[in-house]
């Protein structure tokens, strides 16, 4: 009986968790199929290394040719993560005619047009559903609605790690420092959590999604993203205090032939659906012409719903769905970072009288504080409704006075 | 050039949303693709009647066969509602080898295996993404993820009209009745509500996604529907100061052999994701056992969203997709009300003393009660964690005594 072959780039987390849902017969579909696929090849660093018993170890190969030229396996799993070799292995799947899936945000992000472009010349299909929210369908379901609307607003809390710091801080009451540290030990957090806590992981999901929406490939560095890692424990509160939410935001939007594009913190109103999202959990809000506000939340990573949503990309290969459309010839550019305008929130930390002063005079130059508090050496203000930009500024001339502050837009 | 011909049954609000997407070139498929389907036949009641200037008159007949018979239509939609004559109807065209959608959840509720059987029969499809959750993709999510997952619990706000009431009541404070005007008069509801507010129209939502989600038919017949109609201003408010909102909430579950199924109000802990779905919104959770808990949102009802729906699924079936899996076979059964149990908030009017010791004592038989509070005319209390049995129980007692009684569990 003929019997679909699949090779696997990678046997970390997610990788692991796709050979227990296929090989392993854990998945609904590949307990009841008769000629369900296999993973016939595992492409490991040490073939030597311990990995439990419920592994068929004759799989493992050092050798990425092994499944790259290997005519017999019809489709190449990629969940390596980082940039290369990664992205070599799957532009030579994709030219050897193999059907690629990959959970790497990073090579999707850089690489989208060529990739997509590569696999429609091999016909052959190249799908990434589970590098942008784990578990949750957002290319697929972004896929259907694009047959029949136009979707004109991404918004998202696209990271676990930062998502869950910040739920702790707010539950707990604890610091960032303290956060980190508790995510770092649940498994929440890398050891290095920069590109976590920096932006530069959610910044490429917005680009993934945002070039799908808005048909033009919008690059990861055109992106401006600001990180969290200012975000004290007062902010948590004072923000509380005043009916919000910190949570740590991606949002895109359409207007015109301009594309706007920001990941910064942000103050959310209570008791809405960006506001209740907590902990590793990931929302995704999509606008369509047609359909109107449409949102999805699940887990955005952990290794059963990363690998639902490879496996489910492999079902829609097997299935010979469509293969994503990729038209990237819409007439649209960067609008800058003023699309986003709103009320701001600041806070420095001011140790004594002549910063004090010196920061009243600095922000007076721009805006109107509003609601000012001193407390405990901060001080605290919101700002009337301002550009981006402006508040780019205050914290620019801020930070020549005071070592320490923080601010965030309120979205309402 | 060959041109797919769809029939349409029906030119109500669905229908003319599904025309404008289509044959009116507001949907972007239509718009782009040079073989794009058209509607070329509606069946209505009355040709004679004004519909607006952006109608083709020449493709109205009274004459379902005219669309049924022809056998140069590939695609029927059904979008009439009601059982009868839309059953029938659905089954000609099936039995003419035509595929199907419909947005019509009674038919589909009362005859999704014999609907379904009769369409793999002709070898043709039957949709019907627009039965459940309006625009919401929650039929085909659910196929996707019962391709890898069993599906272990289904949560839902699955009715526009009884959200938008409660919304309003909660907002504006206003009474029941009031706030069903304003959803009456902002046509969110039919001059009838009693589908809406008994539960009728939940209860066949429910059934749909169950038996989808379970393998087996759990007809709406089957599951326990209490309505909304009893609820006050004061349970608003009462429920408020305690911490939580009211929900017109469907559930189910299966453990074992059995399944558990609910429809009823709720009170939902505040902050939480079911208590900040308001207005037309639905919302819908889905627990998989690899997947973990998703969650989808958007607009449960009106006429672009709904035609959003019913468009996907015709090209769904332009695309050759595979049609709806229908296993119905998993031997399981009704577990009855008892598996859904907690704290339960009970408020009666009381208007003597002798009708509040009456009540006390009829209550006492039963439970402890907890943070008893008599204000203005209504006695309110909480109950320890009690079966629904052991609630039914006490309300059928208060009934002899008093004629205004509301009571909810606590969903935490």
């Amino acid at each position: 009986m003929f019997v679909i072959k699949i090779g696997l780039l990678g046997l970390g987390t997610v990788g692991r968790g796709v050979y227990n849902i296929i090989n392993n017969e854990k998945g609904y579909y590949f307990q009841t199929e008769d000629n369900a696929p296999q993973i016939v090849k595992i492409l490991v660093t040490d073939t030597k290394k311990d990995r439990g018993s419920e592994l068929d170890y004759s799989l493992l190969t050092t050798d990425p040719d092994d499944i790259l030229l290997d005519n017999s396996i019809d489709i190449v799993v990629a969940v390596m993560g980082g940039s290369e070799p990664e992205l070599k292995y799957v532009l030579r799947a994709l030219n050897n005619k193999k059907h690629v899936v990959t959970a790497n945000k990073q090579i999707i992000s850089d690489h989208m047009a060529l990739l997509l472009q590569t696999a429609k010349e091999n016909n052959v299909s190249l799908m990434f559903e589970a590098s942008v929210g784990g578990g949750i369908p957002i290319i697929d379901t972004m896929q259907q609605l694009l047959k029949i609307n136009r979707i004109n607003r991404v918004t998202g809390i696209l990271n676990g790690t930062t998502n869950f710091i910040l739920s702790q801080m707010s539950q707990h009451r604890t610091s960032f420092a303290e956060a980190l540290k508790t995510a770092q030990e649940m498994g929440f957090a890398e050891a290095d959590p920069t590109a976590d806590v920096m932006g530069f992981d959610v910044s490429r999901k917005l680009s993934i999604l945002s070039s799908l929406a808005y048909n033009q490939i919008i690059q990861d560095d055109d992106i401006y993203k600001r990180g969290i890692v200012s975000i004290d424990a007062v902010d948590i509160e004072m923000t509380r205090q005043n009916g919000y939410v910190l949570k740590y935001v991606a949002q895109s939007f359409l207007k015109g032939d301009k594309y706007y594009t920001l990941v910064a913190p942000a103050l959310i109103k209570e008791s809405t659906e960006l506001a209740v999202v907590n902990n590793e959990y990931n929302v995704i809000i999509l606008n369509g012409n047609i359909i109107g506000e449409i949102k999805i939340s699940g887990k955005g990573a952990g290794q059963n719903p990363t690998a639902n949503a490879v496996v489910g990309d492999i079902i829609y290969i097997l299935e010979q769905k469509a293969p994503i459309e990729a038209d990237f010839s819409n007439p649209i550019s960067n609008g800058g970072i003023d699309g986003f305008h709103g009320k701001y929130y600041f806070r420095f930390q001011i140790d004594n009288s002549q910063q004090f002063s010196a920061a009243f005079d600095c922000v007076d130059k721009y805006v109107e504080k509003k609601d000012v508090i001193y407390q405990r050496g901060n001080l605290f203000f919101f700002t009337e409704d301002i550009p981006s930009s402006t508040a780019l500024k205050i914290e620019k001339e801020i930070n020549k006075i005071c070592e320490n502050i923080f601010f965030a837009r309120v979205i309402e």
